[in-house]
């Protein structure tokens, strides 16, 4: 499943919006059609971010001041660290006079090669006919070959692991409905959908032996940053005694950042919940809704966080630093 | 809010599924559409269900074997007591010669008596200015004039207690965006809609005071069957130290169920998860759900059960026999 093509000089990516139902490419050409597919969710997933806006970056360089337009960008959505250290590399690379698109490439390269070891890493904590609770996506729609948090998942199938797997719906874009569930139909896996609050009775049968989510970004001290949801979810997985898993690139981690508490949270709009998707709207015009879109997972309810440097096992202040050596 | 009335051996009810869109009344002339209303969500809520099927039991006797109609009734949705203690109190006013449709309409005014009593003992729990969650329905909606799980809510409401009420969208129903919003917008309460899986962050953020919510079936222990993703709330309140109240009729303590495992949990279909109010389906036709209605509340996970015989505080296996003298 690729969400993005580069191909001649022509940047291509599929809107994400439209899945299931439909899969169309739009092809990006200019900076405000990719401010816009970022912030409208028509690619999304922090690898798979960062892999864009670098290819939007080199492209549009050429007709803006590259430091605006990298603020332009980066203001997009607030949340994933992916994003400003993948336009900060394309202006290194212009500060060192390197081609702006071959450091695109190389991003996109080198997320290939991190989602590789990501997968491997996970799928070493993984058995043979385990069953997985995921939320969100965090597959190949969300970053590249294998995805993070679901590549343990989609590389174990390949190898013939016979996972079963339960994917969150994930309101209120249900990127698990819409995503997670169909890139694990089409790579022939056993999923099962549910509601996000249908996981504790699940975990309670007896019938989860793994969480297993992606990541926006991780404090210092392993507070996670995450898809809206992942912090009850990891609250669940405590109280059943059951492995949480975070997985993601090691660049996730920011070390500016102490705790979680100083992840800044993107608030979206009351929309999301009220009518995106429905035939009629489920609540008053007046309602008032709180769409926050992400929540920070406590690093005590984290049993590994899964990089491209290793897993990484609490405690993590020091662990974490640790792996950069 | 009402949801049902008698007039001159008519019976009406509001449909439920139409809201926040449409007031519908249906009048309901045979067993069939009777039960036809209860399956289809038409009328819900426990004690709701339980008035519905006393007026439906009296008035479709006649043409009917009683104790069939009985049978056929319960079987129309098999969690909530009150549904098959209804119909047992037509039945037994038959066989004790009393007037079918009194015993109906003493139902419905006992109800109405009983959620008083509820609101007034849990409203005793809170404080001007809390900040209330919910999950699901519990209110007029659901039962009779100020509701169960959101009597005490309504009843602060026209005392002036200025809460603030957070609500659960309730997947894959929305009966708490649907229902819950809908009914407090027009009690002038402050209400903000949130999805279930963003509980989680409004109480770590210290906005939640307490949680309310209802109840179809509780065991001799005090484990509680209510709506899916109840017990979920329960294990994220416990974790940020917030009370858990359950509210509901005493009559729904069920004490031939040693506890939660005993309770069946009724599955309902795909559609609702995938396509129900959808504009379009969010995922294949092909994924499989699991869409269990109901979920457990572990007893030790609740602070009080708030009946019209009062509050009740653990231990739940003596305290909830006692209440009975």
């Amino acid at each position: 499943m690729e969400n993005l093509k580069y191909e001649k000089g022509n940047l291509l990516i599929l809107d994400q919006r439209l899945l299931p139902n439909e899969e169309k490419w739009i092809e990006i050409k200019t900076k405000e059609q990719a401010y816009d597919a970022i912030k409208s969710l028509m690619v999304r997933g922090a690898p798979a971010i960062g892999i864009f806006a670098g290819y939007a970056m080199a492209l549009f360089a050429e007709n803006s001041d590259i430091y605006n337009l990298k603020n332009y960008l980066d203001s997009s959505r607030p949340t994933a660290v992916n994003l400003s250290w993948a336009t900060k590399r394309i202006v290194d690379a212009y500060e060192e006079k390197r081609s702006l698109i071959e450091e695109a490439k190389k991003i996109h390269h080198e997320n290939i090669e991190m989602c590789r070891k990501i997968s491997e890493y996970g799928l070493s904590l993984l058995n043979h006919g385990d069953s997985i609770l995921t939320h969100c996506n965090a597959g190949e729609l969300a970053a590249s070959r294998y995805g993070t948090g679901l590549g343990p998942v989609l590389l174990g199938c390949e190898k013939g692991y016979d996972f079963k797997v339960f994917c969150d719906e994930t309101r209120p874009l249900l990127q698990g409905a819409r995503l997670t569930s169909y890139e694990l139909e089409k790579a022939g896996a056993d999923v099962t959908l549910i509601c996000d609050n249908m996981a504790s009775l699940v975990m309670k049968k007896g019938l989860i032996n793994a969480v297993l989510v992606g990541c926006d970004r991780i404090a210092a001290n392993g507070d996670t940053a995450n898809k809206i949801g992942t912090s009850g979810t990891a609250i669940l997985a405590k109280y059943y005694n059951i492995p949480f898993y975070v997985l993601g690139p090691y660049s996730t981690v920011d070390f500016s950042l102490k705790s979680g508490d100083d992840i800044v949270i993107e608030e979206r709009d009351s929309d999301e919940i009220k009518n995106l998707y429905f035939e009629k709207p489920v609540a008053l015009k007046k309602t008032k809704c709180f769409n926050p879109a992400f929540d920070v997972t406590d690093h005590s309810l984290i049993t590994a966080i899964i990089t491209d440097k290793g897993i990484i096992k609490p405690p993590y202040d020091v662990h974490l630093k640790e792996a950069l050596k």
